[in-house]
């Protein structure tokens, strides 16, 4: 943390600075400016939060944090990439380019399997689809439940993809992870603390979706939540953000890859469904997301987008999907990894 | 809704539309334009967002929709102003406004004893302070949990005083309950749908925070989720909302206070701590969000900020809570409201 | 300036760093951290930017401003609050609280001098009107010109109202200087540094609007940018910004207000018909900006809003506008301002 | 445009709303829905924006627009892609990948000929470089001005490469692009629309940046003020909007590529450098842009950027553009994109 006094700030204003900083256990170490004096805290990094509230003393401009507050998240901390494990067959964040693939919503056994059967056969190796979902609204489709989670078993079991599906919900939580392969945060849930907690505690691999408004430093420190439980099977999702703009859904944001893979050594996924809000601009998502460097893509596929309970306007038809997935090859290849 | 046509989409494609709008539960209504037809859909407003899907369809441009889709939210359900009753003094959304202050977080007996007395020397109706602190840090400091409840209570005992205090977590929504007078949803969950719908379930008033990037729209959802599990006692609280602008924590939209007196019943509060972020900017705002027709307002007072285990920058000091107190009353009076 | 290192960077690394803050004039301070080095540059701070480029050195993590880069508009500077006189009558940054108002666009005879005249009337001290219009359709209403500044220029003799009016295009610059009493730069030149150097060096009051996206740090230097050239005369206008929210035109951000007062000496105004885009919420709004500081207020009034050539829906009536100043007296009272 | 009436508007509110339609040259068509009445108005779809005055009459609660205010710029009006030719060599919005490379400002004429070489030298078609430069402060190099065009030309000369500059004035324009090959008109001045109309009259070909908090639909409109000037040589560049993200110094936006690419006929390109503010970031988002198609890239290459006059910490060294260069050649393949 740096200190910045105001021009002319009393000697005495300064010194209640220093006693302070020495109170909560740093090393207060003074710059004389040509105008302003500015103080650096020298101490243990983790802590330092607690030295914003000098801010409120006199004579104080303001105080500058000049380092990230997460640890375990960081690539300081441990800089060789970490890989997620799923299954014998698929790995997330080393050479393996993963697609996790499906519909929104889980809605009837023939619409799960129906799009298990399809995703696998146009190259994707997880399975998606939502059991328990967080709906803008109260009086839309809130989910199967756990019958969906027992349509996502009977579809894994028959294409032998292990699945991702939402939890949104402290107290069923241990149930969806009795199920799941992949337990998944969604963008509303991802500062619920609780929840963060919860998942920390449990043994399933984590999909973390970046909150709309959520800062990369922030999405570092939810994932930080999570691994300080104990888990360390945490995938970032990049699914786009809240901006001004209207013409998409959201506005997804790549250069998040890059930022991610300087920062942190865990694997970066991107939904380019969510990300885009149009099936129209999805494939050339999913093309520059791993032109960017992304280990992952999490893509909604329906084999009936206008009759879907959910996101039809997102969702992929199958054959629109194999498509994208042929072309895809060409650019994992550029990039330097497999699509299995 | 209102669908859209490309400009030139075939016959067949508009006699699809048409057809799935009466599966739907929809009549169509079709007005052909000089170079497109656009499309409407009469029928039961609450349902409207499966039309949406329509999206999918060959020849299709855009779906726009132009209701709300809250309903007891709305004002066109409930035209007079709600009046939320706290205690037998407390009543908000009418002539009073109410003042609700304290520290961010419940730290100690001596903190909450000292902070209440202060508060309603300086004309607080009610007490807030955080037991369970949702915090973006696993590292800060997470509350005195049932502790900081009980300390509360005492604070309420003495002072008479009721309290607000947050709720984070399904699984501990009832013991909050169960000491709390008001129950706060803090912006990081305000579309935890899961807490939300427990809230709804609780007899408690409930003070629903906006979240950092949520519109006024889902806002109203927000509250409609609470109030269609049969809690009507839902104050709306703006607290403002992320932008690129960083000379403030976060940027309040006061703006809202209008908008919403346009579009609902519900009371709406204002938040200029966290909106502001800093405590030279508190008391303007304050002055600016009852002029502007607001409720009540929430605001952080500590006995001594540059202690505080959270939010120092942005807390008053005693001395100045008074001051704006007694400055407020003036736009309090000009407004047509009193402060008791 | 303050030079983050990085965790573990090499001493010949340091010292390159070193040497070239010595190369650009500046002197270095080391602080050594635990994990890390600082690097403090002192020296004049105008010319700090130069610094950034230090960013690009090997070890270096990043290089965080920690002072503002502006000067003749900081408080720093000039500490007491700068007057701007229009008029004999009309002095903008004190005591008296100016009120602008007036028609978007000048459209006809008739319709100018109905404003000015109702205006006058309902409290205004300055007239305002379009001659000259920047619209995002070059399909759109383009301005009357320089026949309208003539008939400004009518209205003004017939009522004496001083008016303002836009300034878009160097060219046309002196031209409109030669009728207009203040000289207004719209949101979308406020970094149109050609247009800001111009109107430094014409004689007339400037009133420079915020830009959509335009910090507050951005809005200072570019006031900056006016005074460099010798005009001092410069009335700050926050008229919203652009966020995720679609229920307001812009987001106006009262906020802006305290911010400026803190940092600069410049007197504020406020314009809540750009900032709502909606004539329901422009009377709250103006009432909250007296409130919460403002120097004055611009308002669109328009005696027939459904028949305007722009901005038709953000404008009052002149009734309304009638009822409205009546309250805002009140208001401007307990502001500690007089409403002449 | 759709005129929404409010629940339970009186007859005669309909009336009057029907009849300004008609006063306006629009056929009115009303649907009756079970709440409210909704209207569409038939007519030339390019003068529309007047309806929106309608929002001001009584009983109205919102117009709603369903289409595009833009025409020439429209692939309703030219569906093939149009092709800007810049030289015999260089064509940009076909197969050919175009890229832009050199320094922000030119600063010397060794600085820009040692630049010129080294571009061309990776592969870069055209030459980059600010001799006008709009800068944030009033107190930062603004540019070389007419000496800066002439180095520009001397490295032209000596490389054969031709060159774009940026557009600042209207009073400036003829003169630069009496030297420039390419007029640039930059984020800022990307809603100036004295000066697009100007080089809408010149003959040279214009690369327009998207403003910073600009949609899609007014970045469009912007290019329509060119073209309906005559211009019809349009090259768009998205190089990041401004969001609450501070990682990285803009959001690049790379959705905006398929977007326009459904909306418009017009080539576009990025510009990584400004879009990420940092020069580690610009190799992925290179490949990740032409891997979601765009026509080209704009990026700064400095020999020293450690010593640039601006824009230091976001230009890539010669040798990192190389080798940048080496590896878009695979994803220019995959693309189906050459990059001779």
């Amino acid at each position: 943390m740096i200190i910045v006094m105001k021009a002319g700030a009393a000697k005495k204003d300064r010194d209640l600075v220093l006693k302070r900083i020495r109170e909560l256990g740093y090393k207060p170490h003074v710059i004389h400016g040509e105008t302003r004096d500015v103080i650096g805290a020298i101490g243990d990094e983790r802590g330092k939060a607690v030295l914003q509230s000098l801010e409120s003393l006199h004579g104080v401009e303001n105080v500058v944090p000049i380092l990230q507050p997460y640890k375990l998240a960081s690539k300081e901390v441990k800089k060789e990439p970490s890989l997620v494990r799923i299954s014998d067959n698929v790995v997330i964040g080393g050479r393996q380019l993963v697609v996790m693939a499906g519909p929104c919503s889980v809605e009837s056994e023939k619409q799960i399997i129906d799009s298990a059967v399809a995703v696998k056969k146009g190259g994707a190796q997880v399975l998606r689809g939502g059991a328990f979902k967080p709906r803008t609204s109260p009086y839309s489709f809130q989910g199967l439940e756990e019958d969906g989670l027992k349509l996502l078993a009977k579809a894994r079991e028959l294409t032998g993809l292990p699945f991702v599906t939402e939890v949104i919900n402290p107290e069923t939580a241990e149930l969806v992870a009795s199920y799941a392969d992949i337990l998944q945060i969604g963008a509303r849930n991802s500062q619920n603390f609780a929840l963060l907690k919860k998942v920390g505690q449990l043994g399933k691999p984590v999909l973390l979706k970046r909150g709309m408004s959520m800062t990369i430093q922030e999405f570092l420190m939810s994932a930080e939540y999570i691994m300080s439980e104990g888990n360390q099977s945490v995938i970032l999702c990049e699914r786009g953000i809240r901006t001004f703009e209207t013409a998409t859904r959201n506005t997804l944001d790549l250069s998040a890859i890059p930022v991610l893979k300087e920062k942190t050594h865990l694997p970066v996924m991107i939904d380019p469904s969510h990300g885009t809000g149009n099936h129209h601009y999805v494939a050339p998502m999913c093309y520059a997301s791993v032109a960017a460097g992304a280990d992952g893509l999490i893509i909604e596929v329906h084999p009936d987008p206008e009759h879907a309970s959910s996101d039809g306007p997102q969702s992929l038809k199958p054959a629109k999907f194999d498509i994208m997935m042929e072309k895809l090859k060409l650019f994992a290849e550029a990039a330097g990894k497999t699509l299995i």
